[in-house]
C-alpha cells in the first residue's frame, strides 16, 4: 500500500475472502485504509459492505457512490441488504433505493418497516415454500429450473397451506433421501417453529440454540409465511449478545468496539463513571457520619476499604450469575426462592470463613481483639447483604423492564459499599468506644 | 407430578420436546425431579441424555440403568453420544461402551481421545464424502439407498481425492439445483474450510462466524477427512465461551451455573473472594503508611474511597474492551500502540472532566482549596493509570498463555486501588502539611 502499488494491492485484495479484508481494513490506520479503499475501490466484493463494521465502515461508505452500493446491495441477500441499508444516512439510503429494481426495492423497505433487532430485519425474503401434495420429483424439478427467485443457500423446503401459512418443514437431506414419488406433506417435520417478524432477535436465538434450528420460517401477523432465518444471522446475534450483556455489566455501554469513534466512547463511559461517582460520594457521606470514629481510631480507615470491596466482588459475583440466570432463562419467579436460599447459604459459608481469617488479621495487625470481632462480623453482615441484593437488584430490574445487565452493578457496588461501611464503622462506633 | 399419576406425567412428557423436557426438569426442586425422572423413567427420550445439564443431568444418569444410557447413546450422534460419555464416572463409561456395538465404541473412543474442548469432540463422525467424479444423479442416487452410515441431516457434501483428503464441498442446495450428469467436482466449492482435529474449539467457533459456515470438514493430523463439525454445535460452544467469559470476569470461575452443586459454587467463589482479601489488605497496608495524615484530616479517610473506586471503574472499563477485543481478535499486538494511545486520551478527557465536578465537590464540603485540589489531581492520576494498565494487563497475560478473561481484573483493581490511595494520600501528604 505505501509503495501505492495499485495493481499489486488490487491483486492481493481480489483473492482475500471478504471477511478477511474487513479485518484488514479494520486494522490498518485510518488514512492507510482510505489509500487502499480508493485504490481497489472500482471491483470492490458487494460482500464486504455486510462484513465491513467499525470506522472502517464509515469510510467504505463515504468513498463509494450511491450507484456502486445499490449495484453491491442488488448481489446481496434481502437479510444483508438490510443490514447495509440500515447504517446509511436518510439521503443517501433514499438514493441507493430508488436506484434499486421494484421488486429489490419493495423487498426491502418491508423489512425496513420492521423494528431494529427483530426477526423481521434478519430474515432473508428468497424462499422455497410448496404446497404438500408436491412430491420430491417435482421440487427436485423445480429447483433445477431457472427460476431467480431461488435463493443461493437454502437448508429446509418451507410447506405451506392454501392460505401461505406454513405447516411443515423439511430438510434438503431429507428431501433427498427419499423416492421422486413420495409427497413432501409425508415427509416434513410437522409443527415447524415459527417465528412472529416482529419478535426481538434475542427471543429468536433463543428458539435456535434451544431446539438446535438451522432455519426457522418467519411469519406476519396473520400468520403467513413472509421470509426465513438462517443460522448464521442467528450466530452473530448471539456474540452481539453476549458482547453487549459483558460490556453492559462493565458500565462500557454499547458504543464499544476498539474501531468506535473516539468522542462517542469516551460520552458512553463518562457517563457511567459520573453515575459510580455520585454513589461513591454517597458512601462517602455516611463514612463522613463517623469522622469522629475515625479520629479515635485511624485503624478503622485503614480497614474499611476492605469491607466494601469484599462486600462489592461478592454481590458482583451473584449479580453476574443472576443476570446470565435470566439471560438464559435458567432463572425465573419460579425458582427465585430456591436461588435466595441457595446465594444465602453460599454468602454465609464464604462469609464466615472470611471474617475468621480477616478478623484474625486485624486482631494481629493493630493488636485489638475488639476491632477483629467488628471487622469479621461486618464482614459476614455485609456478605449476606451482597448475595441477597446481586440477587435482588437483577430480578427486580428485568420485572420493571429495564436491562438487568446495564443498571445492575450501580445498584449493588453502591448498596455493598454504604452498608458495608456503615456496619463496619457503626459496629466499631457502638461497640469500641 | 405431585397426585403420581403415572399414566398423566408420562402422556405430557412425551409430547415435549426434548430441550423443553430438559428445562422442566431443571427447575423442579430436587425431590420431585427424582420422583418424575422414576416415572417416566422406561421411556425417556434418546436426546434428553444430551439435552439436560446441571444437577438434573447427574440425577438423570444415576436414576438410568447403564444398558439403557448405552441405548440411548446409539440412538444420538457420535458428536452428542461423546458430551454424554464425557460427564459419566468412570466405571459407568466403560459399562456403557462395552455395551455399544464394535462400530459405535470405536468411533466414541476415537472422539475421546481428543483433548476436551477440541473439534475432535464437537464433531460428528457420519457423514457423506465422494470423489470429485461423481455425478449429482449418482449422488442423489447413493442418498436415496438404504445406508446405515448416511447421517440423519447434513448439510454439505464433502469431495475428496483418493488419500481420502478434502479438497472441496457442495452444499446440498446446490446438489438439488443441477442436473444429474453434471459432476460434483464442477460445482464443488474449492478451498473448503478445513479445521483440524486438535483444534481448539473457541478458533472453530472463530472460523464458522467469520465466514458464515454451516458445517466445516475435520481432518486428522495425516489431514485426512475424519468428521464434521455442524454449525448447532457451534452455537452451543459461542454461548458458552461467552458464558464463560462473562463469569471468569466477575471472579465466579466455571462452576457458574445456577443448577451447580452448592459446595462447588462456593469453593469457586470463595478462591476469588480470598485473592481479592489480600489484595484488598496491600491497600489497606498503603492507607496505613499515611495514618499520621489521616489523624490530622479526618476528611482524607472520607475522600479517600472515591479515587480508588473511580480507578477501579475506569479500569474495569478498559480492560473489559481489552478481553473482548483479544477474544474476537480486534485488538492485537499490530495496533496495540494505537489502542494504547487512544485509551490514554479518553483517561485523559475524563479525567480532566471528573477532575473538575470532584475538586470542586471537596473544596465546597470541607472548605479547603487545597484538598480540592489534591483531589482532582489524584483522581486525573488514577485514571490514566487506569486506562493503561486496563489495556496493558489483559494484554501481557494474554501474551504468556494465561486466560485475561480469568485474570485481569484482580491485577488492574489492585494497581487502581493501590495508586489511587497512594496518590491522593502522597499528595495530600506533600502539599498539605
Amino acid at each position: 500500500v505505501r509503495a501505492e502499488d495499485a495493481a499489486g494491492a488490487r491483486q492481493i485484495c481480489d483473492d482475500l475472502h471478504a471477511a478477511d479484508m474487513a479485518d484488514l481494513l479494520q486494522v490498518l490506520p485510518a488514512r492507510e485504509r482510505r489509500k487502499l479503499l480508493n485504490l481497489i475501490q472500482s471491483d470492490i466484493d458487494p460482500e464486504l459492505f455486510h462484513e465491513i463494521e467499525g470506522e472502517a465502515r464509515g469510510d467504505l461508505y463515504e468513498i463509494t457512490p450511491n450507484t456502486q452500493i445499490a449495484d453491491a446491495v442488488t448481489e446481496l441477500e434481502t437479510d444483508e441488504a438490510v443490514y447495509v441499508l440500515e447504517d446509511l444516512r436518510d439521503e443517501d439510503r433514499e438514493e441507493v433505493l430508488r436506484a434499486l429494481s421494484a421488486d429489490d426495492r419493495v423487498a426491502i423497505e418491508e423489512s425496513l418497516s420492521y423494528p431494529e433487532d427483530s426477526a423481521g430485519r434478519l430474515m432473508q425474503r428468497d424462499l422455497i415454500a410448496l404446497p404438500e401434495f408436491w412430491t420430491v420429483g417435482q421440487t427436485i424439478d423445480l429447483l433445477r429450473s431457472d427460476d431467480a427467485d431461488i435463493p443461493d443457500d437454502f437448508y429446509d423446503i418451507f410447506v405451506v397451506d392454501p392460505a401461505h401459512k406454513p405447516v411443515g418443514t423439511v430438510p434438503l437431506s431429507r428431501v433427498m433421501r427419499n423416492q421422486r414419488g413420495v409427497a413432501l406433506g409425508h415427509i416434513m417435520e410437522k409443527k415447524p417453529h415459527v417465528i412472529e417478524a416482529t419478535a426481538d432477535q434475542e427471543e429468536v436465538a433463543y428458539a435456535f440454540t434451544k431446539y438446535h434450528l438451522i432455519s426457522a420460517a418467519v411469519v406476519d401477523e396473520s400468520q403467513r409465511l413472509v421470509g426465513v432465518v438462517t443460522v448464521d444471522d442467528i450466530v452473530e446475534v448471539i456474540e452481539e449478545e453476549a458482547q453487549e450483556d459483558i460490556l453492559a455489566l462493565a458500565g462500557v455501554g454499547e458504543s464499544a468496539s476498539v474501531n468506535e469513534s473516539l468522542f462517542e466512547v469516551t460520552r458512553g463511559r463518562f457517563t457511567w463513571l459520573l453515575v459510580n461517582l455520585a454513589t461513591a460520594v454517597l458512601a462517602s457521606v455516611v463514612i463522613g457520619l463517623f469522622d469522629a470514629a475515625i479520629e479515635q481510631m485511624v485503624a478503622l480507615a485503614v480497614l474499611m476499604p476492605i469491607v466494601a470491596s469484599m462486600g462489592g466482588n461478592a454481590g458482583t459475583q451473584t449479580m453476574t450469575v443472576a443476570v446470565r440466570g435470566l439471560a438464559t432463562k435458567e432463572l425465573s419467579a419460579t425458582n427465585a426462592a430456591r436461588i435466595l436460599k441457595r446465594e444465602l447459604m453460599i454468602a454465609l459459608g464464604n462469609g464466615v470463613l472470611l471474617a475468621v481469617i480477616s478478623g484474625l488479621l486485624a486482631w494481629l495487625w493493630f493488636g485489638s481483639p475488639g476491632l477483629g470481632g467488628v471487622f469479621a462480623a461486618a464482614m459476614i453482615f455485609n456478605l449476606l447483604v451482597a448475595g441477597m441484593f446481586g440477587l435482588l437488584v437483577p430480578m427486580g430490574l428485568a420485572r420493571v423492564g429495564i436491562d438487568p445487565a446495564i443498571a445492575s452493578s450501580v445498584f449493588v457496588t453502591t448498596i455493598t459499599d454504604v452498608i458495608g461501611f456503615f456496619a463496619f464503622l457503626g459496629l466499631a462506633a457502638l461497640w469500641l468506644f
